[in-house]
């Protein structure tokens, strides 16, 4: 116990002198780290004035989960995570495990130290294969067997919340599958890291043929997205920084390959990122292949076919897949329960409801808001911005219904902005002018759907990111924790469909920027504003975030302390 | 490249200002570290001046294997290092890395680190699976194929050392193998540690009767030597400073078991070591079982016999088996071919040569010394001694013999010092004083035989521990370095069956003193000259002498950091 009040005064003293916390990295831009030790206080969800408590089950530890489990504090509920993993990832580090720049203990944290003191928390280490929304009840499996061999149980829920994030696509092409290693759980960063040092290792052993060695050192990163340029980026440094020095023969063996199927890698970065990138990745060495897509994987060659048609095959010694997500089986299935068969993720409204159940709410890979569309409702938008029942709208009443409108649709808000238009009175006119008309005060229903015709081309999908999951997790355990509250004071905009308002503003992403780095030490960070910076300096701006973000005091300093151990001692070729 | 220089930088401040090192541990007893960076030079084993180089082949990378490769300092051998593991482990931190105090990655360091720059090193990643001392050949394995599926090949040697260590001894105990852990390699310290958290996991499913819960969180410990004990103390430190607070329900059902066939554990420390050990894992609540004999393992139970022949089974979740070393089959195999066959390792003359084979040298756990009898040369000790051969040993002749024959035999000045005698007169004055007769100056063969009758009694048999080891590896490169000085002016003692001198001194074991972690920050430790020490400062001292003994800079870092880590945020439970 001494360790955990030694602790406790430590966390203390942070919260006490914040400004500490920006001493060990250069500036955070989030301040402090949150854990609260979850004690299940056995009163088996009755709180003590005799009321209930209602059991949420929450499926899933990665970034969606987690942010909900951390924000989540009424002590109404009574929460039940169900996941494999008894941890919660800091998965943007995942390429940095896989060449141990950083340590994989460094960027978990278990999920029994996530989760506040005052909410009843436990915890299962098992696997949801089966939700089954009639019965309320979602049927888990352990990997390990849970009594005379049987390892199937069931849980009941009175909220369901679904963050069981996606997996690995292999696009269904042949021999993806048993030869290549993917990049989404630790444990794929682990295998990586080894097989790396095995190739070396294999590369050295006697009676081969230098063609043979060139083979087993050629590593293949199949992606141009983030993570497969950042592991290309990770592994050239580890080559080129520490393995070159205690494996000198294999210099002018060793090659790394990026094949991706677009026209260019980064492709959701700006223009200019990806051409740093690409003539950054040129000058390094590294053999990037556009407009290559991959069509089969065997054990020792891949074959990928050109735009032209042209069907090459090269021998590797190690494939990193990286492509994308797809959906976990559970959610198939679950999706075809509720006639969602034919979708990729499970739709829900902009509250994070899934389609069609109640008390279902999904979020991060697993989930995409399906965002009402403007057009479908213009007519009830019409008759509640007019409230004297005219027929007709003043722009007076428009703009009284604006704010509801905005926040319901926020699509009309981006129109507007992508038109460069300051307010209402503007698409109003916009609208006229295509009419032919001028000052036209009063307006008709065609007039008023003219007006609002082009909005909808706004709808944005959102991102597969740590970034939305967690801004999604957080959103929920707010919406959670006013539940009560809420339906007596709705805070919502108006319901266009309906009578009253509705309980909580839609959830509403905000996009804080985003990173890729790209080895020797620079990184290209795109933020807000269309603000590009590409460098040494963002390097540094990507160890603050990366460091700010972490769960957990102990990550943080863990992963601190692992940069500077690799700028001091250089990264381990250790083969554990 | 400019990780690398910094490190030089940060070493050559070490090295400068060698005071510096003891800031970091409270005091250090050995200084600094060494790391080299092996580069081949690609001369395939042939100097400049065209002489070819010996090839020395070193089979491990253990302590022994480790300790000669960092010792050895001559230019003349071109040294070829072979084994399954590319990195060396200090294997005295194994039962911390169980239950995480030490990350397993802070205890290893690539052996291709290790090695003077001089000397040109290179490392092959395989196993020894047979050795021709005919043809002077080593057959290896890769556990990666070679080519075409080709998993095998040779090495010559000029000189060959073997230092391949022991595996866990089960002694053919039915379903040991099947449902034990051992505790040798890293791998079985991260398999242990991630069965532990399975273990707390698997007893929070639901459905399970609590008699099941109990079994699986009984952890059972198999032999009570500093291994086992320092695990069961670990392992009880882990969960009631960390576990319990994350599985509150555990904690009435946790239990710790350790299971000793002799009367008492650690029995090669002192008594009051002992009686301490056994008192305070009394108070924890550790179950010590002496007298038990395990009889059989199946994959619940355990039975186990008492010395009265009682046969009682126990269920267990989870066993670490920790009973002693056995003998590895390419050394078996070897022995065999070598008229050895009977024995349980190596047999090697006091200057680690493999008996009755030419320039093959083991040490570590796979080899004993063979300590020659003073009985079985005492007739030419007698005739070496007497120059003037007069047929009698003046106590002048005596004495002038007597340091070669206390170099050669060490058991001499053992039973001098356990006697309590002063030198050689007071030996001649007890044999004298059983014959009866009394100042008795000229001394006849009869009479010396009996006054060294009982020498040989003291012949002593190393433990197999690291510190001889690694003595012994230092030893042994320090012979290699200074083979063609010696040759020309040996430094030995007399050869009493030849002529001349031998060439080195034969090895002999310095003991440092060992130590018993208990837990709870108490270390039992016992050092050289009865010196026993049990209880908090001698943790500390611990600390100090384990991250000074590491075999690089980096390790050492590491090491203290995990430390220090522990002591703040406590051990981490993810199930990585």
């Amino acid at each position: 116990m001494r360790s955990f009040s030694f602790f406790e005064r430590f966390s203390k003293a942070f919260q006490d002198y914040p400004s500490l916390s920006r001493i060990i990295v250069v500036s955070t831009i989030s301040g402090g780290g949150l854990i609260a030790y979850s004690e299940a206080n056995g009163t088996n969800g009755v709180v003590e004035t005799g009321i209930r408590k209602k059991k949420v089950v929450l499926l899933g530890t990665g970034w969606a989960g987690t942010s909900f489990l951390k924000n989540l504090n009424n002590s109404q509920y009574e929460v039940q995570v169900i996941s494999p993993r008894n941890y919660f990832a800091f998965t943007p580090l995942l390429p940095s495990v896989t060449c141990g720049t950083v340590e994989a203990r460094s960027v978990v944290e278990p999920i029994r130290n996530i989760g506040r003191k005052n909410v009843d928390t436990s915890y299962l280490e098992a696997e949801c294969f089966k939700i089954d929304p009639a019965s309320k009840k979602v049927f888990c499996r352990s990997k390990q067997g849970v009594s005379n061999g049987k390892k199937e149980f069931s849980v009941d829920y009175d909220y369901l919340v679904i963050a069981t994030g996606a997996q690995s696509n292999t696009f269904n092409i042949p021999g993806v599958e048993e030869n290549c290693h993917f990049l989404k759980e630790v444990e794929d960063a682990q295998g990586i890291r080894k097989t790396v040092i095995d190739s070396f290792e294999k590369a050295s052993l006697p009676e081969l043929s230098d063609e043979e060695r060139k083979r087993i050192l050629h590593f293949v990163v199949v992606g141009g997205g983030p993570t497969g340029v950042e592991f290309a980026a990770e592994l050239h440094d580890f080559v080129t920084e520490d393995l070159v020095t205690l494996y000198p023969k294999a210099k002018d063996l060793v090659r790394i390959t990026l094949l991706e199927a677009a026209d260019h890698i980064l492709t959701m970065f700006d223009k200019r990122i990806t051409e740093f990138a690409e003539a950054k990745f040129n000058r390094d060495g590294i053999d990037v292949k556009l407009g290559s897509m991959v069509t089969k994987v065997n054990d020792k060659d891949i074959s990928a076919k050109t735009k032209g048609g042209e069907v090459s095959t090269i021998p590797y010694g190690m494939i990193v897949w990286s492509t994308g997500i797809g959906t976990r089986p559970v959610i198939k299935d679950f999706m075809k329960q509720i006639g969602q068969g034919n979708r990729r993720a499970l739709a829900t409204d902009e509250w994070l409801r899934v389609e069609g159940c109640d008390n279902i709410y999904a979020l991060g890979d697993c989930a995409t808001i399906n965002q009402r569309k403007v057009m479908e409702d213009v007519s009830a938008i019409f008759s509640k911005a007019d409230k004297d029942n005219s027929g007709t709208l003043t722009l007076k009443e428009f703009q009284e219904a604006m704010d509801d409108i905005c926040v319901r649709y926020p699509q009309v808000e981006l129109y507007l902005k992508s038109k460069r238009m300051r307010g209402i009175a503007d698409l109003l006119k916009a609208a006229e002018a295509d009419d032919g008309s001028k000052k036209n005060i009063e307006l008709k229903i065609e007039e008023f759907k003219s007006a609002l015709s082009q909005v909808d081309s706004q709808v944005k999908f959102l991102p597969a990111t740590a970034q939305v999951a967690a801004q999604q997790g957080t959103y929920l355990a707010k919406c959670f924790d006013r539940m009560e509250e809420c339906e007596k004071n709705p805070e919502g905009p108006i319901r266009m469909r309906g009578e009253g308002r509705h309980r909580f503003r839609p959830f509403r992403y905000r996009h804080l920027g985003s990173f890729a780095p790209l080895g020797g030490e620079q990184t290209a960070a795109e933020l807000p504003g269309d603000w590009v910076s590409i460098g040494h300096s963002s390097q540094w701006l990507w160890y603050s975030v990366y460091a700010s973000k972490q769960v957990s005091w102990r990550t943080r300093v863990l992963v601190v302390s692992d940069w500077m151990r690799r700028f001091i001692f250089g990264r381990d070729s250790s083969s554990i």
